[in-house]
Order: C-alpha cells, then sequence, then structure tokens
C-alpha cells in the first residue's frame, strides 16, 4: 500500500511522541521505519537549546534505537543557526548558551565573537546548566548582549522562549526564556525568536523536507507549541495522547482551538493509518 | 534665623546634588552645617543596591566632608530591610544581591536562608559586579528566586528597579531591573520596588526623621524619580541643575509635570533661601 499522494513528508516532535523522558513511547522505532518504506520524508523536532545535531543523533541512536542523519534533524539550535546565517552580512554572531548551539552557529559557517561591539546578531540559548547555576562561560553574556544590542544595534535572535525547565532534581530551573526577559528590560528589544511556539522551526524543517505545508504532517504532543503554529502554516496536525495532553483537557478547549487538530491519536503508531500504512 | 516653622525636615539625594561622580558639589558640605544649624532634620538618600549604610557613611565623610550618622543615611538597601522586617512574620529572607544589602537584612533583624523553599520574601538586588559579571555568590540566585517565589509563595521585594548602570569602563552593564525582568518573565510576578521612583523609599526617610510630608523638603536633580514621587506624597519639591536636568530640558515637560517642581536652584546652596538660612 502506497502513501496518498496528499502526503510527502512528516515531522515528528521527539519529547511526548517518541519519548517521555527517557522512556521511548512503545512502537515509536517501528513506525518511524514504516513512514520510511512509504516513501515519507521526516524530519525529527525538538525545541533543545543546548545540544548540536550530532550530539543528539547519538541519543536518539541509543536511547530509543532510531537511526537518523544529522539532515533529519531540526533543533532549536541548528535553526536558529540556520536562520541567522542566511541573513547574516557580516556573520558575527555574540552567543549565549551551551556547546551545541556554538557547534551548530559553527558549523553554519558564522564567526563567534568575544567582543559584543563586533556582533551583527546576538544569538541567544540558556545560560544555566542543568542545575540552575550560571555558567562559567555565561557569567559576563548578559552585559555582553546588552552591550551587543545597544551599542552595536545587533539583531536580537533566540533559540526559543522555554522559561522554565525541571531541573537535575525535579524542581524549575530557568531557561533561555528567563534570560531573554533580562535582556528585553534592559534594552527595550524583543528577540525574534525561532524554536517552538514560533512558525520559523516548521518553515525550517518544510524546507529540509522540500515539501509544502499541504502536503505534511506535524505530529505533537501539545497544543499550543506544536498544534498551532503548524496548522496555521497550513499543514495537518496529528495530536498525540503520549505526551503533556490529556484527552480530558480537549473538551475544555473552545471550538476555535480545537479546530487546529486535525486528529486525535493514542499514540504515534496511529499515524499509519492516514498515511495509508496500516 | 530660624527656619520658617513650615519646614522641619529635608531629604537629600546624594548624587547630583551633593556630589556629581566622585566630585563634591561646591558648598554642599557648608550648606548641610547650615540647614542642621537651622534646626532642620536631614536625611540622605541614595538608591544604591549594592552598599551598607556603614560603607556610605565613610564614602560621604572622607570624599564630601559631611559627617553623617548611619541613622541619617536612606539606602535602598536599609530602607528595603526596613519594610521586609515590617511585614515579616518568619523573618526568612531569601537575598540577591551584595555584602551590603546582606548586612542590611541582618542588622534589621532578618534571618538569611540558604534554601528558596523556607524564604517569606525573596529580597532582591543586584547579582552583578561593577564589571558586569554575575558575581560568585549569586550564580544560582535566578534559580533560587523562581523556586522561592514559585515553590514557597514567598513575596517578592526589590531594591530598586534600575536596570542599567555605566559600568566600571564607562560602558552599560546591568543593575537589579535587568534581574528582575528574569525573574518576573519566569515567574509571571511583579516585585514591590522599594527605591526610588517607589514612594516607599520616601515613607521611610519621613519616618526616619518623624515629620510629615508637609513639613519636608525633597532636593533631587531628576524629574522621575526624585521629585514626582516626593510631590505625590506632598512634599514640597526642589529640583536642583547640578545633576542629570538642565534648564533646556524644563522647557519641554508639559504643564502638569512642571506643576511638581515648586523651585528650581542652580545648587542645593540655594535652597536656604527657603528655610530661612540666607
Amino acid at each position: 500500500m502506497s502513501p496518498p499522494p496528499r502526503f510527502k513528508g512528516i515531522i515528528l516532535d521527539i519529547d511526548g511522541v517518541l519519548k517521555r523522558g527517557s522512556t521511548p513511547i512503545p512502537g515509536a522505532a517501528e513506525t518511524v521505519k514504516r513512514f520510511r518504506e512509504l516513501g515519507l520524508k521526516v524530519v525529527f523536532l525538538s525545541n533543545l537549546s543546548t545540544k548540536s545535531r550530532e550530539q543528539y543523533v547519538d541519543i536518539l541512536r541509543h536511547k530509543l534505537g532510531i537511526d537518523v542523519s544529522p539532515d533529519e534533524l531540526v533543533l532549536a539550535t541548528s535553526a536558529t543557526a540556520d536562520y541567522v546565517a542566511k541573513y547574516s552580512r557580516t556573520r558575527k554572531v555574540y552567543f549565549i548558551g551551551h556547546s551545541g548551539l556554538r557547534a551548530e552557529l559553527e558549523k553554519a559557517g558564522l564567526i563567534i565573537v568575544d567582543k559584543p561591539e563586533e556582533a551583527e546578531f546576538v544569538v541567544a540559548g540558556s545560560p544555566f546548566d542543568e542545575r540552575g547555576y550560571v555558567t562559567e562561560d555565561n557569567k559576563w553574556k548578559f552585559t555582553g548582549a546588552i552591550r551587543a544590542i545597544l551599542l552595536a544595534k545587533a539583531r536580537f535572535v533566540a533559540v526559543n522562549p522555554d522559561k522554565l525547565f525541571p531541573g537535575a532534581d525535579g524542581k524549575p530551573i530557568p531557561g533561555t526564556g528567563t534570560f531573554l526577559g533580562a535582556i528585553t528590560a534592559a534594552t527595550g528589544v524583543e528577540p525574534i525568536i525561532i524554536g517552538k511556539p514560533s512558525k520559523e522551526i516548521y518553515r525550517i524543517a518544510l524546507d529540509k523536507m522540500g515539501v509544502k505545508p499541504h502536503e505534511a504532517i506535524m505530529v505533537g504532543d501539545q497544543l499550543y507549541t506544536d498544534i498551532i503554529p503548524a496548522k496555521k502554516l497550513g499543514l495537518t496536525t496529528v495530536l498525540v495522547l503520549t505526551g503533556l495532553t490529556r484527552r480530558e483537557d480537549l473538551d475544555k478547549l473552545d471550538p476555535e482551538t480545537r479546530k487546529m487538530i486535525d486528529y486525535v491519536f493514542d499514540s504515534v503508531q496511529d499515524v499509519l493509518k492516514i498515511v495509508g500504512g496500516s
């Protein structure tokens, strides 16, 4: 059975769709294999601001048993690097965040500068580690980001707007969005967000597959970050119940919002039903 | 000659009124002496978030030649400590900032806790040093403040809302207000501000002198932080031109704002004219 010609590509959110925490969702690896056998292009999406695609390929391979090439991964880090590389003239970037973001920026041909006054772009990930400390490398980055924006008129781009995460001890730690709150307070400048819920990361995922919005499916577990931006771009949307949204949450939605979800499925395996694979 | 009975106390902003940078304003020390001879109570005000009164007394004595007792000083640090001590039940405070703020909090009988979950209040100064680095002691304080507010429902109080300062190299560095932007972004909670332009620090200054608003004069160099909050509380206001405001700036004010300034003088010495001292 071949897929209906309508769908040529599928974007898979990772957390809540393929895994939950570090536990794989049953059947996810086999389902991805079936998508590929059906001739669908597949892209894996994560809003993570800390890791490069090289680092993340290993996680998918060893923890989930899914073989992925870096080209099939769209992370907030790599999407941000692609965006900045596309619009930059001098290629000079002042960066806040972790080694994974730095690796993606360098891979995209950008030059990391230490002096904020030389920057054309400020690229912000999170300055915090998984215990909630400002890391050694990021201790001066609040000042650097402010100076690049105010003194060099650098454009301000952020990997994602996520304010809080569960830290290593399960309690909240700040993320990129908390850093952005500081910089916007100081400068009055709002960042361009690349990661979810921005549509930008979905545009980059479609470009990567070379398919049009109406030819693609977005599979996610969250309404605000996954379903709504994808639907607004024109994709077919699938909400799966293996992540943060439960079926009873759907009853509370107003009709306009409910319409953003084309299909509600128990798990990613059920997506095979709409692409002719089961 | 004795002062008109109308005025019993005078609040003097320090920067721009008694000194500019580290240079004393000519005649300031003598003028303060005259105020005292005339029987006026005097309070010295600064929005500084880093120093204790003990530390600041030395600056006034050695740099400006003005003898001041700690009781005549109202700093954003000490006013914040007074405010929290007044409203606290458990006295347990989670604090962000420098040793001067810590000293004032301890002096007010408050207990500094390391665990955010134990805090009744979060008291925020600036986590940044004069070169713009997050200091060693404050590296975890973004996380701590967020946890105290979200997990312990601690009340959120800030020393001042100042977002930027000139750093040691003359270029901008972030202050308390930049930190507040981060924490409000993460928690959705706005702080209670004690320092200027809040009226709170003026209330504390009046309490310290034991005089009523209509019996007091506020002398400052800035409209937004000095004149407007003092006028709204009912004080007589004097704008001096030895600081950040120039005479031509006044021409641009709308009539309602201009009415907030009772007197415009070249320098603090001229205040003697309205208290019967010249």
